[in-house]
């Protein structure tokens, strides 16, 4: 596929088995060429465009996340349960997005463990402390012995089109001029296709009478699983939820491939490069 | 879409903005019309191949959750933090099997929140006693005021397809003949895509070369949303992870009608109708 989708492509061999097996972990924390990756507060080091990485030193085990293998290398991150992570400050979103997108599919890897682990450090099922399981991808409660795993919430991120046109809308929060795709989380009890018509309905009033899957992508803010989609809908008549949207406006090709370029008359700003909204605006021009 | 995807179809209006607003949701609970879901131990009652609801009687808030509309009459299920979910048995899947879909999609939803709560009774970020929130849609933390929302885990369910044929395999704990698609979850850093090329090569050793999507599922036990996709694989070597997989073979178009159809040489026993890996199996048919 051709289609650029930001946080993909992480090029980690995860080395699953390595986190059921002690002796499998303990002898790739071992390896003399096995590699920390630079992550203070969830901010990437970052050298000529790529990842920093720095010699693994021992590490107790309860501070090891596995990330997996890179050309054959063992790649760490350390688990520190007093973390805070930093904002996404517009720096720290510039900063990933001179990486190759690859690169920040590591990162997104290692920021959503990490990030789960300093936000779920008790136990849901009886309050008492957990700690680090399975290579750092689980943690586990000494008293009631119950495992928890890193969440991935899954979000659905669309435009509704009619009539060769597609709704984008914004948030108060936005940059001025900044219009996106429409997105809320999937719930328990819907489908993919019912959550992108229910948010649709919620957020803009229209009604989705189709709706089809264009591509997804790892979002480690904290760990969603964007899935972007288009929707045909039956008419092109908005009633906005103010709670959630500021404005929402009905944009043609013409209108988004100028907005895509940054052309100085552009009548939105589009979302950045590594959104999987730009991916989406970028996969419905190619759909013609 | 004609393609029949199990516990789909929900007829809920889930009215969002009264989680929001206690005014709205009193008001809903005080309607004389409303109706409390039969949920013990979240096995559901059934009447007439349909779920069975009783006139709702005053529950304190804290024990109310708000499902929705259907039919414009609002719907409630009870909060029980005491509840002990219901294995999932035979009888209990044969059941929901004389559902219609749309039946056993308001099962799911009311099936996932109510587990959920049971299960997340403290916080993970501090590890005190939490209280439902949001008309049942969140937990509040009185300590440290985190809110927490119900988990909706995706998983990826595939059919790797190499020269026609699609590769099935089986767990050990299948019934005997059984054979299904492969699935696992999707985990954070990596797309739907990313995630089916991962699970076919840990469990089956086969490399994708394209990922196409098909189709969606909320699975209630617990809260997994499914997601259905078909892999081209780039040869039919397989080699298992026997840890993961009892078994696994290509079959034919063939084949996969007559095990679909029960037939007494069928070379495998096919998911139930409603496992979207039965929906999987006949989008792959229809895709000639």
């Amino acid at each position: 596929m051709s289609l650029y989708v930001g946080f993909t492509g992480a090029p980690l061999d995860r080395a699953e088995p390595a986190r059921h097996d002690p002796a499998m972990l303990a002898a790739l924390a071992a390896n003399p060429a096995a590699l920390l990756l630079d992550m203070t507060d969830f901010v990437p080091g970052v050298a000529d465009g790529a990842l920093a990485w720095t010699p693994l030193t021992p590490l107790p085990a309860e501070e090891l996340l596995l990330l997996g293998l890179i050309d054959n290398i063992p790649r760490f991150a350390r688990i520190d349960p007093g973390a805070v992570a930093a904002k996404r400050t517009p720096e720290l979103m510039a900063l990933l997005d001179s990486l190759a997108a690859g690169e920040a599919g590591v990162y997104a890897t290692a920021r959503s463990v990490l990030d789960w682990h300093a936000r779920h450090r008790f136990c849901a099922n009886c309050g008492a402390r957990t700690a680090p399981h399975h290579a750092g991808w689980a943690r586990l409660c000494p008293v009631c012995s119950t495992e928890h795993y890193p969440r991935t919430d899954p979000v659905v991120i669309m435009l509704a089109e009619f009539e060769d046109r597609v709704l984008i809308g914004r948030q108060a929060s936005f940059a001025p001029g900044r219009y996106s795709a429409l997105a809320g989380f999937v719930e328990v009890g819907e489908s993919i296709e019912e959550a992108v018509a229910r948010e649709l309905h919620e957020e803009a009033g229209v009604v989705a009478t189709s709706v089809r899957y264009i591509a997804s992508q790892p979002w480690p803010f904290p760990s969603q699983l964007m899935i972007a989609c288009i929707a045909s809908v039956a008419d092109d008549v908005v009633t906005l939820d103010l709670a959630e949207l500021e404005d929402a406006k009905w944009v043609s090709r013409a209108e988004v491939a100028a907005s895509l370029a940054a052309e100085p008359d552009a009548v939105f700003g589009a979302p950045p490069r590594y959104a999987i909204a730009n991916s989406l605006f970028n996969a419905w021009l190619g759909e013609i």
